[in-house]
């Protein structure tokens, strides 16, 4: 069973982003985290059981650093987490879903992959396997 | 509490999407509704306690119409459940974000508020207040 983990969005100001997000929006903060790696710094807000993720570039050439110069601060990715990443992968694949870099592992330590947003209809998805 | 309700996204061929989302990436489908006053027909997807949304325009001068011909296909808005609308959307103002028209009946009944993106760090917000 497919499921929702989180929802990152890409925003200039990490600090700001957690204030109207908690303060307007009524979110809880869960935590931060930096993925020097990946070029980003997180910002966990609850939502009942699911995530919302803030996402701060820590420079310019980084994923989310370019995503933000091309277009603007928003959603940058949607995760769910799957019971089997490799399996998943490959029902993705068979139908016609391009993976967008390698396997890796992401924010705690989960096994985790990207799919090109072109075969999801605008959306780069993460699937995340729980370990 | 805020929790996450639904994330929506726009596309051209929703019966294509939905195919995409159930086939390759594991959603199931939960049923179909069309909202002839906000131009719109929508797909919901069950992604484990909270929903995923495809939305179809009904035409080009519709609010998703609009948003695929200046953006194309991707994430629309995000919404959360609130327990109160009228007291969620006054902390809202208060902090600053702007709302996006009235409060009005949405989808299944349920009484909802849109925020402008500009307050909310690029993202249409939807609140809903379960009936």
């Amino acid at each position: 069973m497919t499921r929702l983990a989180h929802l990152a969005i890409a925003v200039r100001d990490l600090a700001g982003a957690v204030r109207v997000y908690t303060e307007a929006l009524g979110l809880s903060l869960a935590g931060e985290e930096t993925l020097p790696e990946e070029g980003v710094r997180i910002a966990f807000l609850e939502a009942g059981g699911v995530r919302v993720e803030l996402l701060e570039s820590l420079g310019p050439e980084t994923p989310v650093g370019r995503f933000l110069a091309r277009r603007g601060e928003g959603i940058h990715h949607v995760a769910f987490y799957v019971d089997d990443l490799d399996a998943a992968l490959a029902r993705a694949r068979e139908r016609g879903l391009q993976p967008a870099g390698s396997p890796r592992r992401g924010a705690e330590g989960h096994r985790i992959a990207f799919l090109h947003p072109s075969g999801s209809h605008g959306v780069l998805v993460e699937l995340i396997q729980a370990s």
